[in-house]
């Protein structure tokens, strides 16, 4: 997102939350909204922009799926049903897609509810849409941190900022890859954490600003271990060992929670840092203070 | 669309159908989905497509919401909240769009529940989604109609058509221009309808075809008397006495039920035709037979 639009869309949805809301939209402030039993969130990717348009066209799918389907692992939530609003464009594009929505479907074992087709313009970006629907969502907003919680994180932190890097390159390990273009939401982990997190979120656009996030949602300050960010073998091989650079990294797609001190679910999740009275993210190195970047993470984007 | 598409699109949603469906899903053949107590709809516009680079931002947001809520005008049913899937563009666009945005929800008495802003790469086509939510859906299936019912209109047919060409030549007549750029849904006559009709569906490709469509989904036959076509005073200062041209043209979003005899809604509804055993379309004017157009109606729109 260019500079200049940071700006409007701040103002834009400044502007929408002037607009009558429906009580289950709280305030425009949640990745996900509540409706009835259900909690409904909705992601559009743009070709150019949330995916590359090399990207292969059933990765795309599976990614359209997995980002919403993060958001309701988010919630604890047991996914429904998706809508999908796509735009058809040549025949092997959107053969290829369909293949991949049902690879993705039947893997995360989520039915479609309906959509909408539509042609574009010659040459026009192509524009997909997703909504999900989740039931039984037990999960804590991520406002409710408390001091002296624990942060977790579940999987490994970077893989697939390392993957679009790769991706953008042209090839490189598969498993940074599928990081990358099959991302895994933790849905089994998200209701398993859910009844005991006191906050609970997905990393999408890195793991220190989500983190921070969290923290100043709940009044707090949050330190984290850069030490203790799980780091992939194949990350490793790619990186090195840099966690600085894993953790400011978008696409991770795991599930970020603040637990009280005697929740310990390891093989789970990785204890990455604390929360603490105050404000703003610290950043340490087997102790030792290390100097918090300007860049967090994918902060504006849309 | 272009002819080569229209395999591509049938065979997309045949694709889709064989993916795991909800049971609210319908198999995909319905204009809404069941999910708990609500349905839901969804619809996408796209710039170039479903509306005209020149529209007015504020009446592009008014339609993608007016579609939307005419599919659960369609089904009898409360509007209950919507999500907006939105790509930011220029400033004053993205203002104009949440004024009419906002204007609408007014009228309609209808929140919003969410969504989620995108950008796009310069250049590109606007590509905004709608997903509506109803409650208290009381309305029949369109394959509902009998033997024997009458099929019943609400409003004007063609002022939007009329509209339609109008924008594309610049300027006219103010009621037509808004009949297509600010369509109302008919969200009170749907659910007083609703609790008699034997089938109901909103008029969104022409009264023709889908009329056509009702009576094929009934396993029936519908006549049309095109004397009877409600046509509106500025529609026939504009159009003349041509009723055939009306009922072929789009983007009415009236509602379309079939109704029996001895129901008789005048003053909501105009009576234009009636069912009968067999298949397929005839159309009479002042009772003498009329020859039924190759083109019924935007049949194979996205």
């Amino acid at each position: 997102m260019r500079c200049e639009d940071i700006v409007t869309e701040a103002e834009f949805i400044a502007a929408l939350r002037r607009l009558p809301l429906h009580p289950g939209a709280l305030g425009l402030g949640d990745d996900a909204a509540r409706l009835g039993g259900f909690v409904v969130t909705t992601d559009t990717l743009v070709e150019g922009v949330h995916f590359l348009p090399d990207d292969p066209a059933g990765d795309v799918a599976w990614k359209a799926v997995a980002v919403n389907l993060s958001d309701l692992a988010a919630k604890g939530a047991v996914p429904e049903g998706i809508l999908l609003n796509y735009p058809l464009s040549d025949d092997g594009w959107d053969r290829a897609f369909v293949a991949g929505l049902e690879a993705c479907l039947a893997v995360l074992d989520c039915p479609l509810l309906g959509g909408d087709t539509v042609s574009l313009p010659a040459g026009a970006s192509r524009v997909v849409t997703v909504t999900a629907f989740g039931r039984d969502a037990t999960a804590p907003a991520r406002s409710g941190a408390q001091a002296g919680d624990h942060l977790w994180v579940t999987g490994c932190i970077g893989d697939a900022g390392a993957g679009l890097a790769l991706a953008q390159a042209g090839e490189g390990p598969a498993a940074l890859l599928a990081a990358y273009r099959r991302p895994r939401p933790r849905l089994a982990e998200g209701r398993a954490l859910a009844p005991v997190a006191h906050a609970m979120m997905d990393v999408s656009d890195g793991l220190l600003i989500d983190a921070w996030r969290m923290a100043a949602a709940s009044g707090l300050a949050v330190t984290i271990a850069l030490d203790r960010v799980p780091l992939s073998a194949a990350y490793r091989a790619y990186a090195g060992d840099d966690p600085l650079r894993a953790a400011t990294a978008g696409d991770d797609y795991q599930l970020l929670c603040a637990l009280p001190p005697e929740e310990r679910p390891t093989g789970m999740a990785t204890c990455v840092g604390s929360f603490a009275e105050g404000r703003g993210l610290s950043l340490t190195r087997h102790g030792a203070p290390v100097a918090v970047p300007e860049r967090l993470g994918f902060e504006h984007r849309a």
